[in-house]
């Protein structure tokens, strides 16, 4: 008997990986966040945090809170109690927006498509149609929806809201998408995204990132609904003096501040590439091990995490058991309704090939010792094919 | 072009991948090196240091140096001027020691053999046959030689040494091979043997172990050789008060202090092993992807680093750097007159399957990039096949 897992590899969509570098710059000490040092880096985060939600004129503020607090706070500071909202639902998340929604009075429909399908332009056009003129005040919906590893098409659907409904709020949860796959706040004019710092920021949980165009801005200010932790109003009146209202956790905004040097070092576009290439490879590797792919259209299948059905007879619950006990392999598990019946694993934020060949390799031997007749180093090859299909950087 | 290599896997014979754990616990601040905190962690370091030597009796020291000082510090502590030395090379660190003793005025022979080749006990018994009783001072040997991947049998030899000249001092490098392979120095009757804290330690550079025998302690003790920072009698005088002679590296003390937990923690007989398991898969891996081994005796392949002969017509240098900078992972060059003829693959201290077949895929991907007509997938396919012939720990 030997431990053959002294090591774990982290593959869950979040928290996910956090580099080295992050860490150590969690570690900073505490620092008096209405100073001037506390100033600079908050500075830093919401000036250069326009270019990664490609806005020139939105605002970004920082909140002490999960990427859930986030969606909260884009819902409490723009929908009164009463109005009408739809919700776009292609799985777990898009209905914690519907809670989120009903939590706090709003109106709420819901679009919904079947598991692993991404929003399909020409019903949600046709969902709009049902509305009168400046009678739907918000839609909302993911860009990536973890639960199923959808990628939804995020500027077809903003610009047919836009140009049905052209004062409606675009509400875009892009947790788990930003910086998978692009997103522009302005060319595909988006009214409130919001961002995790566990996701492809590569950092500690704890942080969400809120980004509101002018328009969301008029109907914040205009907002009726009780709130306060978390109030853009004030949010906006204390980013004006470098501070937040409340104590912001400071040890992950250490690590955003470090994370965007890795970020920006790269290269936005190289970080979309990066994580379209594994996503290819993580698809191609599951399919020749025997496993099928939740999401069969990859040009909607999420950059961020795949979802997998295993093989025939392979139930999804051992499956992650035994990579993780045997070989220190993390896959998520299916959420809601596909608890225990997929397994995703992730290619967000700091992962490489290494990762994948790493992963593959291990859920090969897994399948193996569950009985599935799977032919080792074919889901690697596969990878390893899609990996060299590009040109990697020599560094 | 994207950058497929964000991350480092770092594959060199040491210094060695370091745990976060024990690279946090090297961050820790400073301390009196003469108080009752640093006595504590010395305490512990020496006193279960012997059950990592394997002896009751011997005296363990930290040295503040590489394990090339503790090569150097086995030497002028035992060995003075004129007199007779047997070095039993393999290679490169052979010849360490073979400088070492030249440079402190030692009468020193050598027995070689051919780069990939252990030493054979016949030979080694017909040229202890040279020597008249009494005449021969030390013989020194390493356990593991790095520079071509060699496991020496270190008992079989040591026997022999005791019993054609039973006064001699048997001197062994085990700075990379402690941990990976078992060795005793009580039940073998080893007189030095000296370890280094950034190989299976999983620590950084800057420590090195000596276990000394009390046959060895004596002659340290009448030993007329000038020497001042690696002076064992003075080492020995402090070692009592709890203190080192000189300032010790406090924070790699540190990390070795939680290797040691991880170490136990795993069990020692555990890690060996692991890497014993390690070896087999990289060298089936490294058989299918058409590289040679330069070590065909599998009995005596070193259980750290596997030496490696490209196939016909591919650079090792050019390799080497396809698979750093293109794929992020990091292998040995070749030492000595191996430089450039082989590249070297570690399974060395904190590794796991994982980083085998992330290694193994790249190197075949690198293979392939320079016309080598590598099937891709069959190394890891090899050593996946490796692995699953034992049972692993389930968590």
């Amino acid at each position: 008997m030997v431990n053959l897992a002294i090591k774990e590899l982290l593959m869950i969509p979040g928290p996910t990986m956090v580099p080295l570098d992050i860490l150590l710059a969690q570690a900073g000490q505490m620092i008096n966040h209405r100073g001037p040092s506390f100033k600079q880096i908050q500075d830093k985060i919401v000036t250069k945090g326009r270019d990664l939600f490609k806005t020139k004129n939105g605002s970004v503020f920082i909140l002490t809170c999960s990427g859930t607090g986030g969606m909260e706070a884009a819902v409490v500071n723009t929908i009164n109690p009463g109005e009408q909202v739809l919700v776009l639902k292609v799985g777990e998340f898009g209905e914690r927006f519907v809670k989120i929604c009903k939590a706090f009075g709003a109106v709420v429909d819901v679009l919904s498509v079947e598991p692993g399908q991404a929003l399909q332009p020409t019903a949600v056009a046709k969902q709009l149609a049902n509305y009168a003129p400046g009678n739907l005040k918000a839609v909302l919906f993911q860009q990536n929806e973890t639960s199923t590893g959808v990628l939804n098409p995020v500027k077809e659907i903003a610009a047919l809201i836009r140009k049905q409904s052209p004062d409606t709020l675009v509400i875009v949860d892009s947790v788990s998408g930003l910086l998978t796959a692009d997103l522009q706040m302005d060319a595909w004019d988006l009214d409130v995204v919001c961002a995790g710092s566990q996701k492809a920021f590569m950092t500690a949980p704890g942080v969400a990132l809120l980004a509101v165009s002018s328009r969301a801005m008029k109907a914040i200010e205009a907002c009726k609904n009780p709130r306060f932790y978390f109030d853009l109003v004030a949010a906006k009146k204390f980013l004006e003096t470098g501070e937040t209202p409340w104590t912001p956790a400071i040890s992950v905004i250490y690590g955003m501040d470090k994370a965007y040097d890795l970020i920006f070092q790269e290269g936005v576009e190289n970080i979309f590439k990066r994580h379209e290439l594994l996503m290819k490879a993580t698809r191609a590797g599951v399919r020749a091990t025997g496993c099928k792919l939740l999401v069969t259209d990859e040009r909607v299948a999420s950059r961020a995490v795949t979802a997998i059905l295993p093989p025939e007879g392979v139930d999804a619950e051992a499956l992650r058991k035994e990579v993780k006990n045997k070989w220190g392999v993390v896959f998520a598990a299916g959420q809601g309704a596909l608890k225990g019946k997929i397994f995703r694993i992730t290619h967000l934020g700091y992962t490489d090939p290494k990762d994948t060949f790493a992963a593959l390799a291990c859920l090969e031997m897994a399948l193996r010792s569950l009985g599935s007749p799977v032919e080792l180093g074919k889901g690697v090859a596969a990878a390893q094919e899609a990996f060299m299909q590009v040109e990697p950087v020599v560094a």
